[in-house]
């Protein structure tokens, strides 16, 4: 069982994504693809007057900004034009995808934070009408399933609230805990960089591997999003998942490049895996 | 076995359709509901510099123009606006609903068609680059499969065709086509009309019953979009469907008023059924 998260920055080639995770089903795996469209979702925001607007945590996590307004953009973008341009590449390939949300059939349940406390110009805030939350459960019932009868979920949020409301949750944690509760040996985190660097500006500043164990000392290399998707891989390999890979999504075959290893691999040190 | 349509047309009461569907499935009615989302699109398109373009074909029927720009925003619209809308309220009353469309696990599988010719101004032209089609088959395996474990569908177009691509495929046949594969007793046909009306001005001209035998005799009642919801409902009465009703989805409880005959009513003068 194979789970990929691809993200929504700049420069990502879904094609390759897609022709790379298609053959490796073809060849007989079983996958999931999570996908993000955060930049799409910036773009489609400013077109409509409603520029994206980015908050930090009191912890120091960006997050969207995701009033009812930017809910219905993201969703457009997100369930919309990434997840059926995905669904269509897919279907082009001979993969029989099915596209859905966190939302459909409570895939991915959670509980919508009430309020959120962001840091602005160095003073406290507090936020409300805010649609983000945090996953607390998924429904591997119907995500086996589709896989039982030959079909791939292609799956974006938002998620769902206990309610039922829709709940905007970082994708990097939510196919954390989506490959946590699969159990999957490897989870593949493709985006626009090399994976962690020591250096943004510098590409060949790469950390080939980060144990477990020291992710702590690794977090100060983390910048803006790739915080996030440290947490989220320490929390999967916490919970079982065996190695979490950040690949680069711009490079042609980026699955399998990861899956040789390329990119930062997060482990245990004390895990007895093969890269 | 429920299929419901609603449209996408202003003034439609998508709470009270949801509502009162819910309330049919939590009584133990089978159901999928299918929507459109022309209005939204229209919206959307003009805000987006890419005012939707209606075409009419030499036989009379009126299309959206649909290059790629516009079925991105069409996918925008349907799968994630009114698709995801429609899931989170169904959530929200506590029906598990999975939203989908029909590229979906190739759900609605049809043929591109490679030109169309429109009549504009007076004179024919032939048009091509338009994602349009129609739908020659029904995945009723995946519908049936989520039926069966509790799901409820919720489908909207595009559909899908053989080679993969996203076609755009008029919502009243395709429920006509579905409805049919599915063999169901009723299809109810939603929009913001009472049904057919003899005067597009006058609501209280409505035609209570049109006799699938005297359909063609009705058709020129028909104006705009309304001519493929008759055509629509007469080729599914034609391959089995016993009635098929047109409502109102401004009323509460749209769906329960037209079960029980409230609309025009589309059938067989042979049949033996209820109103």
């Amino acid at each position: 069982m194979l789970v990929v998260k691809v993200g929504g920055s700049l420069g990502i080639d879904y094609d390759a994504v897609c022709r790379d995770l298609a053959s490796l089903i073809q060849s007989g795996r079983r996958a999931i693809l999570v996908h993000g469209g955060s930049a799409e979702t910036n773009a489609l925001s400013e077109k409509l007057g409603k520029p994206p607007r980015m908050v930090t945590s009191v912890s120091g996590y960006e997050s969207r900004y995701t009033d009812r307004e930017t809910l219905t953009i993201f969703e457009m973008v997100y369930c919309g034009k990434m997840n059926k341009g995905i669904v269509e590449r897919f279907q082009k390939l001979g993969v029989n995808a099915v596209g859905l949300s966190g939302m459909d059939g409570r895939i991915w349940q959670g509980r919508r934070k009430s309020t959120i406390t962001i840091v602005e110009n160095g003073k406290r805030r507090v936020l409300r009408d805010d649609y983000t939350g945090r996953i607390e459960s998924v429904n591997l019932d119907l995500l086996n399933l589709l896989l039982d009868h030959g079909y791939t979920p292609v799956l974006t949020p938002p998620a769902v609230s206990r309610e039922g409301e829709a709940i905007n949750v970082d994708g990097d944690r939510a196919v954390a805990v989506l490959g946590a509760a699969l159990g999957v040996d490897k989870l593949v985190i493709l985006s626009n960089i090399p994976g962690l660097l020591r250096d943004l500006e510098d590409e060949t500043s790469l950390i080939r591997e980060i144990p477990l164990e020291e992710a702590d000392a690794f977090m100060q290399f983390a910048q803006g999003r790739m915080k996030k998707k440290l947490l989220g891989a320490v929390e999967a390999v916490q919970q079982g998942v065996r190695e979490v890979v950040f690949g680069d999504a711009r490079l042609p075959d980026p699955i399998s490049k990861a899956l040789a290893g390329k990119g930062t691999v997060i482990r245990r040190r004390t895990g007895d895996g093969d890269l």
